[in-house]
């Protein structure tokens, strides 16, 4: 596995798997890599050819009040967990490669970004389709590969990709979680014991609402309550957003459909979680 | 030479083209192709092995009161030449096709485009980069060739490239003149004779200015306001901006630099000039 910050090779090693007809696959990645980011290199080695990881914790994701200094960064064993899985490539650019001195461009995706995420974290997807066109252009890979658990990025980024009509087959991969229940996330290494029971009232909410669905209610609102109710009557948790909406809009339905996702999002202590779940 | 509005059969000869280890070259053209859209296409065929020139009047550029209903589209006459010129392949895509309902990404450069045409023409380069970036990504171009005649927008699309880490060296090519000194435009087919004459003033704006410098004058406000002057001084011209700034960050100078470009914009009569010199 080649580990490397330099553009320049990597573009020159992604040429030669092209030229070899190789089928490129990417994973980006901020890193503090979990069992889920695991599964997408393994989905990746399964479809591709040459694997790439990116590794980059992107600073224009972060609000002005997020983690982003104590994101945690423990290099050596990502590095590690790469190998053992098969990457061919290991991308980690720094923050001054990808925004030199003069750096001026931004990709948007309007309307899908208004709500959810994008509503509690102004910007926050602005930065990350930015990063994503950046990383897919070094990376040119055949296939990109994101986890569901970031239900909004997976489509705010599959919708770039479409509208942009960048060379790329978004493939998402469904979210891991714990034995608990607790979707994989990096961030759950900053929840401590009585938090993480707490947390777990998210992927609770959503199991309820599904099961609602499941055995024929059908008044939609009714879920959305008892989907926010499940989180709210935890103690430590504030919800951000429960809702059940279209899965490819994201617009809040009102009516059941064919196709829902229910997506929640709650601060539990000073750590934000979000989680989702496709219905049926 | 294969004229066609497919995406997808454009995406296969680009790929096929590869694999034969071409190098790719495309000009991007609004269409009304004359001598100086030529000129690229030849530094293209010079420069590549399998060029092409995109065709699309691109409607998200225009703002509501520009001239987009009316924009010359002389499609036969286009085609015979790009077949004179030795194009590969003229992609020639529908506006339903590059904007498909839902549509919703946009591509900006900030700073660049907040002075001159884009004070002019708001939204004028938001839409700009947005198709250069789709036209660049469906095109897959190892080098992509623009005129100096539009300064900012190869200076905008030049940094959009370098920001976004696209795969595509951006070439600019020298402005092109009738034999009476004023810039091939396809715009230029609007001009009444006297409207022509009135036109011409841009470009003795520039020769004027540039001459001034050659003669050692070093009042850059005095050359400006010669450059202005001239343009002003010429019946039914009505002047837009007349500056010199520096090429790269087209901020406006104060003092002489080692390089400089003057940068003219005018309406003449219903028809909107634009016009630039390299000095020295």
């Amino acid at each position: 596995m080649v580990i490397s910050e330099d553009a320049i090779e990597l573009r020159r090693m992604v040429a030669d798997a092209r030229r070899s007809r190789k089928l490129v696959g990417c994973v980006p990645t901020m890193g503090a890599l979990h069992d889920g980011h695991i599964s997408l290199v393994e989905r990746a080695r399964a479809e591709c050819d040459f694997v790439i990881v990116t590794l980059f914790v992107n600073p224009t994701q972060f609000g002005p009040k997020e983690d982003l200094q104590k994101y945690p960064r423990p290099f050596e064993a990502d590095c590690d967990k790469c190998r053992a899985a098969g990457v061919d490539f290991l991308f980690c650019p720094t923050a001054d490669s990808m925004y030199p001195a003069g750096y001026s461009t931004f990709v948007e995706v309007q309307g899908l970004t208004d709500q959810w995420e994008g509503a509690v974290r102004p910007g926050h997807f602005r930065g990350v389709t930015t990063v994503v066109a950046k990383l897919l252009n070094l990376t040119q890979p055949d296939k990109a590969f994101f986890g569901q658990k970031d239900f909004q990025q997976q489509a705010v980024i599959r919708r770039m990709c479409r509208d942009l009509d960048m060379p790329t087959e978004i493939i998402t991969c469904p979210t891991l979680r714990d034995s608990d229940g607790l979707a994989m996330s990096s961030r759950n290494v900053y929840l401590s014991p009585a938090e993480r029971t707490s947390g777990l009232s998210l992927s609770r909410a959503l199991l309820l609402a599904r099961d609602k669905v499941r055995s024929g209610e059908t008044d939609l609102r009714a879920i959305r309550l008892a989907l926010r109710a499940e989180m709210e009557q935890t103690p430590g948790v504030s919800v951000d957003y429960a809702t059940i909406a279209d899965p490819d809009s994201l617009m809040e339905l009102t009516e059941i459909a064919p196709r829902m996702v229910a997506l929640v999002a709650a601060r539990v202590g000073a750590t934000r979680l979000i989680d989702n779940m496709l219905i049926p």
